[in-house]
């Protein structure tokens, strides 16, 4: 693109601001995404910002998926864009998809009184994890600078950022600053790595960057906010707050190309605090817009249900969850009376439903099919899913959304029964290890000076309670090893051999990878959940179900 | 790659002999498929072929997904490839991944006597609808030829032949003739598809074209064969039959350039057996992969159980399927004689389980939570709920696969119970919408002389007998409106408008299509089912859950 004569001024101002638009933009939402770009920007310009500059794909929210091939993207596009355009003196960089006859590419508008003075087509388009921007986009092929008030603008788009090209070639072109429209999910020590890449390539190109980041909760993605302004020397000047809305601002000075600094130090979050926000958040966002009133959790005494429970309430307020306890005879009264507590310490609305008659209809109608043979998993899968049926019904009937409790570990190794505990429409727990659900009960219990979660509850050996004196160390390994194999196994995408080198049993091993593999089909059926990790199960990890890839190479 | 001498012959001879080897490479099972390579390749040489084409990636099968990325990858393939090295006097072309410092590429070795003579790299990368190829391969750069006994040989990859120039620039560097290695899933119509293509590029650039696809069922795909000779003036001198392993030969008269033609004219296949072969398959192919011995079904005396049991006997055999009809309250007396008809007529397994003691078990367990509420579809759903519990019980005593019903209609619209009627592990006809699941009833009564679907079951209203006196539509439009409104919406792609425009009721048009957007949930936790359309429910259709996409724009 052109400099672009008509937004540079020849009285350069000692200073131009900056708006920094961290806040959610809803997929598909077009309508509401234009509105709330016209009060931000409306309010930015009160403040007096010269600039505001929106997430990546804004206008449409972030990740659209298959919306972006319906063919009526283009129109209902530029008629936000148009409606945009009585908002003067401020200029607006705005994330939306292009379409033209070229293609369709993931762009960033510029708007300023009236007019589009130019866009930026993204190059970089990731098509790894939950990214499949290559689905989608073609690839922007030039660099695009605009001269705003005596400084030369860069624009870069998310993925960008994170390769060396696209920003050298900005500086080689001129630019004296880069703006950066991202819509980076939430991933454990993410913001960590934002801002080395972030301090890394300021500091190469000695240029200040204005990252900008969407938040809220998107299925199974959480945008996590944290937007950052980067001086050139590398060091941050701002770091807006994370998982809420927020608009910053950023006074550049244009004559030392410096941004003014904010006067605390960032709040740094711990792994437990920003990974626990993370799920209140994802599970907030998922129920809201899903339209649901509250939320059901089958309470079980046990801990994974108990964090569920506190998620659920930091999400949405104790007065939309309900809880359920549901117990039969292999509940033991300790179940009985932690669940209790814990809804009561939670001043949720709390139901205790036990579920004989239901296992005894069902029982009574297999009994001629089943001609007196042993129990097996069977009578305990008849039990979970006599629960699931009597959420679902609790569901249909008073319009609340089940949330499921499963752990990730749980997932791994398909310790959970389809149509069981596994009904549901979310599942806030999906993402996160057996491990770190004790990390985060500690966590939450810490926060209150009585802790929300009984003790007993985190200390007590876990339990499925399906038949008598089960543990679920009569099965699995102990989670502390089971979670090591797990991570190393999934997150970590290490073979059989290299897992073994690093210490772990061989037939442990073995036996966990088999597992793991073996229990594609349940993960197909499972419920969404908050990805925390950088490997979570569903979009992230495509494996196909019939696979015979054995744990030992063989051939 | 340049020519090599070591393939090349001074003394040509009249005729090169080719075998295609359309046959079925299941995914990640490295070491059978070897082993099937090499069965095939002696088999080919004991027939007098001079080269043997396999089909794309079949070392590894397709389409691998996240194998792709597993560390242990490259070694287990290069292992693979030397352990072929013992097979000599014939040309063996592999489809495989390529690992190297370049990157990971979808590539074709050219193995001779002992040694890898050469290697293609897939130049033409698919990553739209059930493909994700972007996400694993790094893009090929070079046409590769070959030399072998007087004709100068062009590989080409799949996807290649779908686009310009690739065939151009083979053409352009000197092939005197064309093979191309294909994993080309089956959607109706899609044989005639690749004819055209194949006899245009043939044509144009006067080359004679080896098209050799896969066999066999993966997961949601079904890879249908129908490998292809053709000549360069874009006639078809052979055809393998459809949804075969077959070994097929062709030989290629050096001089002039062309291949001896097939005595039989190729069958052709009507909508209808090609549609009901790739639904047989699908489920072989899973069923058998997934090592269980027979599958359940649960009868409910309408047409989709029925065309769902025939399905399954013609793909597995009668003594591998077990109906079961689970009658309550609102189910009629024509649909128990019926399901017991279609029972008797396939000579399988028949049971009926009366669920009234389920349904009452948890109707019971549920009293004193539901307060006298009025019944509503939460009683439907759990009627349809016991019966999926009973359907997992008896798969989890037996072992065998509870395979559903649902139709690509229901789905679309959610007319269907999670975990009830939506229970099991297989869908049989998740991508077959209700109208054609009466023309494969018709078409399969056809096939014998008494039909095996009771003709009432086909004329009767469809119901779910949920509630007395139900009928379909009373929720839905008459499914030939449904149905194609959906076709337009979901396999078109068309907007709103459009289809209104194409003479549909408005409403009808905007409720039907809120109905799709609304259920996605549902089919996130759907089981797979065999693809058929070009545009089915699942990897082919990624769609948020969360999304205000309005039917219509109103921005």
């Amino acid at each position: 693109m052109a400099k672009d004569p008509e937004t540079s001024n020849s009285t350069v101002p000692d200073t131009v601001t900056f708006a920094l638009a961290q806040a959610h933009f809803l997929v598909g939402d077009i309508s509401a995404n234009t509105q709330k770009m016209r009060t931000l920007a409306l309010e930015a310009r009160e403040q007096g910002a010269d600039v505001i500059v929106f997430p990546e794909l804004a206008l449409l929210g972030y990740p659209p998926q298959d919306l972006l091939l319906r063919p009526s993207l283009s129109g209902r596009v530029k008629s936000a864009l148009a409606s945009l355009s009585d908002i003067d003196d401020i200029v607006m960089i705005i994330g939306y998809p292009h379409v033209d006859h070229h293609g369709t590419f993931n762009s960033a508008a510029i708007l300023y009184n009236g007019q589009q003075k130019g866009f930026y087509h993204k190059q970089s388009l990731p098509n790894y994890g939950v990214f499949d921007e290559r689905r989608y986009f073609d690839k922007g092929r030039n660099q695009v600078l605009f001269d705003y008030k005596g400084i030369t603008i860069g624009l870069l788009i998310c993925e960008d950022l994170w390769q060396e090209a696209p920003m050298k070639a900005l500086k080689e072109q001129g630019a004296d600053m880069v703006v950066s429209l991202n819509a980076s999910p939430f991933e454990t020590d993410k913001q960590e790595a934002r801002k080395a890449i972030l301090a890394k390539r300021s500091r190469e190109h000695q240029l200040p960057v204005l990252y900008v980041n969407a938040v809220g909760g998107q299925d199974d993605l959480v945008f996590d906010g944290g937007s950052l302004v980067v001086q050139a020397d590398g060091s941050i000047a701002h770091e807006a707050p994370r998982f809420l809305n927020h608009l910053l601002l950023a006074r550049l000075d244009v004559k030392a190309r410096q941004f003014d600094t904010q006067a605390k130090a960032p709040l740094s979050l711990s792994a437990e605090s920003e990974m626990y926000q993370a799920l209140v958040v994802g599970l907030r966002d998922y129920v809201n817009h899903s339209g649901f009133g509250g939320v059901i959790v089958g309470l079980s005494g046990g801990i994974d249900s108990a964090l569920t429970l506190c998620v659920a309430v930091d999400a949405l307020g104790a007065d939309k969850v309900y809880a359920v306890m549901m117990p039969y005879e292999y509940t033991s009264q300790i179940s009985l009376e932690d669940a209790q507590a814990q809804a009561r310490r939670l001043n949720v609305s709390y139901t205790v439903c036990p579920i004989f008659d239901a296992v005894e209809g069902i029982r009574h109608t297999l009994a001629p099919l089943f001609n007196e043979s042993p129990a097996d998993t069977t009578e305990e899968n008849i039990q979970a899913r006599a629960r699931g049926v009597i959420l679902m019904a609790l569901s249909n009937k008073f319009g609340h959304l089940v949330i499921t409790t499963g752990n990730k570990s749980e997932l791994a190794v398909g310790y959970a029964t389809l149509y069981g505990d596994m009904a549901g429409g979310f599942d806030v727990l999906k993402d996160v290890y057996k491990t770190q659900v004790y990390a985060l009960a500690n966590y939450r219990n810490r926060l209150e000076d009585t802790p929300v979660i009984p003790e007993r509850v985190i200390t007590r050996p876990p339990s499925a309670e399906l038949r008598p004196d089960q543990k679920d160390q009569d099965s699995l390994p102990d989670y502390d090893v089971l979670d090591g194999i797990l991570r190393l196994y999934i997150d970590e995408d290490l073979s059989y051999q290299d897992i073994v080198d690093k210490g772990f049993d061989a037939e442990m091993v073995a036996k966990t990878i088999k597992m793991v593999d073996n229990n594609e089909y349940k993960r197909l059926q499972s419920a969404i959940g908050t990805k925390i990790s950088h490997r979570a199960f569903g979009r992230e990890r495509r494996y196909p179900l019939v696979n015979k890839w054995s744990v030992k190479a063989d051939v």
